[in-house]
């Protein structure tokens, strides 16, 4: 087998069996196929696609690269048999911004019974990650070994944790070269790269928020579909029950961006208050992990169950254990005011009394990146107290000079790009917005 | 400027400016960009193509990556004035079986009053090399130094060698990526690779000989005359006259394949006589470098000039004199039995009477390259003495066991492969085919 045809192949618009897509991904984990040549395949993908069949047996290969962890020996008993229930669920967000919903969804999915062995990632370019969200709590650990995972998973049903040198080690190794060679924006790559980490958790079902809009990585809608259409059937392929929620991202989920300020929003959602569309999706979200870990027997039910962690307070009693487990100030589940706080605040004044028709919601993402909330590259630290607050969302009436957005910084030097960012992001109308987008755009894999 | 935006926009069907492809091409060939982002903007390139400017841009860059020489001090004075003439004229083939028109045409074109400074390249392939063809003579060199290469040009007009370091140096650096990362096969990259080299010889004109047919490395003529426009544009938009003539390659040119037999060949030609195609072919493109190279007011006469040199036996002299200049033994020209011969021989006959109605070329060339004359990788050593002496041509009338082809070997081992080639190659039939293919289908640029 040389390489050279199997890149020549692809090329072609020909298809690789299995054997020849596990000889590529073994071979350059191992070293012995060199970046350029794996740069040329990768090329090749990105320009002619790949089948199902190629799909499957990628992310098989980048999956078995590594370690895939096993927690099925945590998973609970019938209550009148010794059999074991499953419940080994995750959720994946392909990113947004203010898109804090796993801060919310992990305690209350463990909170119902569920086992949820989150392995999040790190925020890259506009986008926010659930590890820097987490970090802003004092103290919190995502980095733990694969024993502690299992340890804080078996305790209390959740634990939430970064990518090890063990998992997926080719999807490592890969996406460092797609970042340089500009084959990133593959719904091949994407899929393979996501499940592949994902599956690796060990999980038996899985729910992917697949964001569309402004703020998503997916602008067009088909292109989301597309995207969790083959996450669908590639976890379906391995084996796994996989549903895709395409969900709006055409302005920030809730009312907060920035990692402080997004951990205390998703505390008012677990304290039972929060904005109304960020808690949706929440339930939602939380709504079908419950129905693919056999929680509940419809959809309704498991809305119900969700509900029902949070209006109990079930579900924040669970984040308070597990921040506590992971080593974080659980005393911050009750006073978000123990949670970094930027020094200055100035608003965004509105230019026109009107309705606010629109967000550019990627510039919003971008504006919290410039304030030090994100990173431009890989290397960069995080400022975890700066950030945006909304005060008007898509659809609200607005005053001339009524604040639109609250910028929380610690940086003079950044306030200027990030209020030119800001500015120029809100849209404002004379008349409302004929039709608002729903929440929820559709279920793919229902 | 980065490297991964410049990958991205030709990914995506954009265009690059002269600058771009500057940059590119110079931070690759000074190692400042890494072969992994060459690779992938690579098969971007072969997948997306390239503008007619990108072309010429990414031509001229990898011509002024090294040293482009100047011959113009040496061309004559015209008779009734100071004012030089111009006729610095090269010829190029694609490449093919047999193919040594270049050992024929050089002494014609120098002995009608051009300078040629031939730089050519070595078999590869199933295609033989001019290099290759001439070291067949005990003695020649074709390494000479750049001040021997003017030394024999100013001498006899007519010098021939092999690619130097200085020469083209980002070409040697991205054929080389080229062949390990399946991206060999565009004629955009293909025109740029060999026009930026012949163009390095400080020539004013080009006749190109693109060929077509099953022993070419473009199969279909479109392809053919698609690399031929390029090629053609390419120049002409570095201010060369350059015209291209699709000749036929479905058969091996001549009667001889092999190194030392097409020397042997092209003396035959030399002396007056040889196979018609391959003086005719021969003749066409000498009758064109004529033209282009304003030694006479139109084709015909370009035609009658060739015939000319070879008919009163100055090319031949030429010819003794380049192989003098470049350290070879000029007794060969007269007595070829000096060229080295293969210990055995055996005849492939016809299976049937009947006529020849095709062959398979390529499958020929790959049958010298088995018996040991041409190299499977670039490190192989060669055997200038085997080949193959063809009796019967596409469309000659054969009796059964008559020979076909008579295959000069030296090893015993290597003659069962090459005859089961051989005898696959030839398709007999009934009839004689009512068709014949032209020698020249077609001229590009005229």
């Amino acid at each position: 087998m040389r390489v050279v045809d199997l890149i020549r192949r692809k090329r072609d618009s020909g298809e690789l069996a299995r054997e020849e897509i596990e000889f590529l991904i073994e071979g350059y984990t191992r070293d012995e196929i060199p970046d350029y040549q794996m740069a040329a395949w990768l090329m090749a993908v990105v320009l002619k696609g790949m089948t199902r069949a190629e799909l499957a047996a990628l992310t098989e290969a980048m999956l078995y690269s590594g370690k895939v962890l096993n927690f099925t020996d945590l998973r609970p008993k019938h209550p009148h048999s010794l059999e074991a229930i499953p419940g080994l669920v995750d959720k994946h967000s392909t990113g947004g911004v203010g898109d804090k919903t796993s801060l919310v969804i992990a305690p209350v999915a463990a909170a119902g019974g569920l086992l949820v062995p989150m392995i999040s990632g790190r925020g890259l370019g506009h986008s926010g990650g659930t590890l820097d969200k987490l970090e802003s709590i004092p103290g919190f650990r995502v980095n733990l070994t694969h024993e502690e995972f299992r340890y804080v998973l078996s305790f209390c049903g959740c634990a939430l944790i970064g990518q090890t040198a063990e998992i997926a080690p080719a999807d490592k190794k890969i996406y460092a070269l797609r970042d340089v060679t500009g084959t990133v924006e593959s719904p091949y790559l994407i899929c393979a790269s996501i499940m592949s980490k994902k599956l690796a958790e060990g999980i038996e079902a899985l729910v992917l928020d697949v964001k569309t809009g402004s703020g998503a990585f997916m602008k067009k809608e088909e292109d989301a579909v597309a995207l969790a259409e083959l996450m669908v059937e590639t976890g379906r392929r391995m084996g796994k029950k996989v549903v895709a929620l395409i969900t709006d991202m055409d302005q920030p989920l809730g009312r907060k961006a920035g990692n402080a300020l997004e951990v205390e929003e998703a505390l008012e959602v677990l304290h039972g208050g929060g904005p109304e569309d960020l808690r949706e999706v929440c339930l939602e979200l939380a709504a079908w992990m419950f129905h693919l870990g056999e929680r509940v027997d419809s959809l309704a039910d498991g809305r119900r169950l969700a509900a029902e962690m949070i209006a109990t307070g079930r579900a924040r009693d669970k984040f308070r254990e597990i921040v506590t487990l992971q080593g974080g100030d659980a005393a911050v589940v009750d006073d978000p005011d123990r949670l970094p706080r930027a020094r200055h605040t100035a608003d965004v004044l509105s230019p026109a009394s009107g309705y606010v028709a629109g967000t550019q919601c990627e510039q919003l993402g971008i504006a919290c990146v410039v304030l030090g909330g994100g990173r431009e590259k890989k290397e960069d630290s995080i400022d975890h107290a700066v950030g945006l607050v909304f005060h008007k969302k898509v659809g609200d009436s607005v005053k001339q000079h009524e604040p639109l957005c609250t910028i929380h910084y610690n940086s003079e030097a950044r306030l200027s790009e990030a209020r030119r960012l800001v500015e120029q992001s809100y849209r404002i109308e004379p008349s409302a917005p004929r039709q608002r987008r729903p929440l929820v755009h559709r279920v793919i894999g229902e």
